[in-house]
């Protein structure tokens, strides 16, 4: 692959020569690029298909466990909605250009705050070639040059996807997507590109999290774990309780939204837990607790939680169940022990409502409703990229506009600063 | 000072518990505490100038030069000016619990995207009194608890000043303003508290800048340099282009938008720079040019220009001057040597116009304006705590929306996902 052939440092260059261009290219010749690569990937998925199951093989050989092998593993259908993921970004609005404040000044000063394209992305994964695509259609359509980095053990899936996507995007300019390999030195020298990088967006495990933390210079924005909670208050309706944080853990117990804790007030405790947890035992759910939530199990199995419990995430059948005495201590409860992903309470009380949504330090807090709905498809803004739990710039889904930054564009007359 | 006595740990856990209070605070309660505080400042004017005073002494005796010791330095008038700062800001509107987005979702979601504060912020400043007092009342007013890390040059007056506005905020959760002192272990101690300190702000420069890339590991927004341009396009009207570049140079040279380089197209160059390079150079400012710049100058002043003159920042009554051949020469050397802060074309044409403001990657893009208005007040925002020419989650002046973060609010009926 001459791509993966090039030094990081090169590579990067191009990429900053072609974002200059990408950052003024028409909605028209992005969506036209898009759309081509959709066409391409379904037209070409015999060749994807060869090179994934290559990968596949020698992965398999490796000793890949087997989630890690499904990720990896494509077929017809999976690349028939890895297209679909691309036209639904063509058909979504350019960020790029949008107005977000204008007003004219006392002195005449006509000032416009408008959308901007960051620059150079580089989106570092792991071993899911469909990132590949998804990745490099949000950050083109958002008029930002993509460097892919992505694991080795997707490495003749990526080139070929990657591959589709630079044949398909002739009409943008030369760079604009790239693909790196390489080990653990080049993920640093990629985090230190200052001036060329201008956004490093990890998605991956805690791991990657903590090499990059070590070694970053850039700016980097994490989308990271979610260790969430259903708290259920003492006049929530109980059956409501039971099928949200039923729902919050078992339809998809492998996703950062997904609820990892259970806390229910003392008061609701013996008539909820019971039916609750037997259910969630029913569902393969592996279950452990405080003293309190073990004494008001019923007939249910609940082993002792040890102090680590509260502070993980399982992504996966398993869940903490502790009993509170008080809408304050679940809330403490949640900011001390939470990622600051998606947390939820079942109350019936708009004052508890407030207190817990105002007073949880989180990026999505729900009311009556899962914590499985953090999502950029699910809250109307399209595909992300990937879930924010930190403060600054996006917090929440990583959609098309939080792939942008701002620009103040400022007319006048001649004006001059008395 | 007990403030100074604790450790930054300690301060920093007590400035987050304080955080999770003022994030629900009514902005009555932080206006009345702010109102109290300007009172404060007048009414014991006294006192501040006392501590001042010996500030001032020990670091004259301490070799400070005088451009710094001018800063330090406070009087009745900086007084005064700093209480009437503090009143701007209890006039501007709370940031906190605006609504930026809300839809209902077709599975009856309710979805809010409301401002809610980072939390605690971190202020890492030099020997500027003021920037106590400015800092503390943008930051409580926008609900985040602040830990303000001033110069040791001024450390008496920070005391007084801190203290000041604590005791005014005491309608405000304790711990909410605190002030450390130490040296440079403190600030790698501060600046790698995750999960206490969610922010921090270093008000100071490239050597600030530079030793907290080095250690931070919590989010830093860079308030830097500006390395700004003013570029003369052929079909400039050239009064206009005179004035502008003269006060975007003169007006106040030592501030981040003043301008450090001219760039103007050869087919003026002759008919603009001799006059234009000679009242500057009656203004005190010291030119330096390229070959051609040097050529056009008539009798005016211009040294040599050295590769460096191009990249540095002089924040003084220094420029340097190029002549460029087009439009696109001009947008080059601006991304190549400019630091992204505020950049200026004088232009006729619409098309110039367009094509400088999308092809300029800056904070802030002047069309006929001079590049000294990018400023809070300037903009309407009120006061700001700096101006970033970083791209993520601020870009230019930081004023109180900056100061907040978002976070989701999703109220259902029991909605759980398919």
């Amino acid at each position: 692959m001459a791509v993966a052939a090039a030094g990081v440092r090169e590579t990067c260059e191009a990429a900053k020569r072609a974002s200059r261009e990408l950052a003024i290219a028409s909605t028209e010749a992005k969506d036209a690029a898009l759309s081509t690569a959709a066409e391409a990937i379904e037209a070409r998925a015999a060749e994807i298909l060869a090179a994934n199951a290559e990968d596949v093989e020698e992965a398999r050989s490796g000793g890949l466990d087997s989630a890690l092998l499904d990720r990896l593993t494509l077929d017809d259908e999976r690349i028939t909605a890895i297209a679909a993921g691309v036209r639904e970004i063509v058909a979504l609005p350019d960020p790029v250009g949008e107005e977000v404040e204008a007003r004219t000044l006392p002195n005449g000063l006509e000032l416009r705050k408008v959308r901007v394209p960051i620059g150079v992305v580089a989106v570092i994964y792991e071993a899911r070639p469909n990132v590949t695509v998804d990745a490099a259609a949000l950050t083109l359509k958002s008029g930002n040059a993509i460097v892919l980095r992505g694991s080795s053990y997707a490495e003749r899936s990526n080139a070929v996807l990657a591959g589709l996507v630079r044949e398909a995007a002739t009409g943008l300019p030369e760079g604009s997507v790239s693909l790196l390999s390489g080990g653990r030195e080049e993920l640093a020298e990629l985090a230190t590109q200052d001036g060329l990088v201008d956004l490093v967006i990890p998605r991956g495990g805690e791991g990657l999290k903590a090499a990059l933390k070590e070694v970053a210079t850039v700016p980097v924005m994490y989308a990271a774990s979610g260790n969430c909670h259903v708290y259920v208050h003492e006049d929530a309706d109980l059956e409501m309780a039971g099928r949200v944080a039923f729902n919050a853990k078992v339809q998809r117990p492998g996703v950062c939204n997904a609820a990892e804790t259970l806390l229910v007030n003392a008061e609701v405790a013996a008539q909820l837990l019971p039916t609750l947890l037997a259910d969630l035992n029913g569902a393969g759910v592996e279950l452990v607790g405080d003293e309190r939530a073990r004494d008001a199990a019923g007939g249910a199995a609940v082993g002792p939680a040890t102090a680590e419990d509260w502070d993980t995430e399982y992504l996966g059948l398993k869940m903490v169940v502790g009993v509170v005495d008080s809408l304050e201590e679940a809330i403490e409860h949640v900011n001390r022990h939470g990622s600051g992903h998606s947390e939820a309470i079942i109350t019936a009380s708009d004052e508890a409502a407030d207190e817990f949504t105002g007073g949880v330090d989180a990026a999505a807090v729900y009311v009556n409703a899962s914590t499985r709905f953090t999502d950029g498809f699910e809250y109307g803004m399209g595909a992300e990229i990937g879930n924010s739990t930190q403060k600054l710039h996006a917090r929440g889904p990583i959609g098309l506009r939080e792939l942008t930054t701002t620009k103040y564009v400022v007319r006048g007359a001649g004006q001059v600063k008395e």
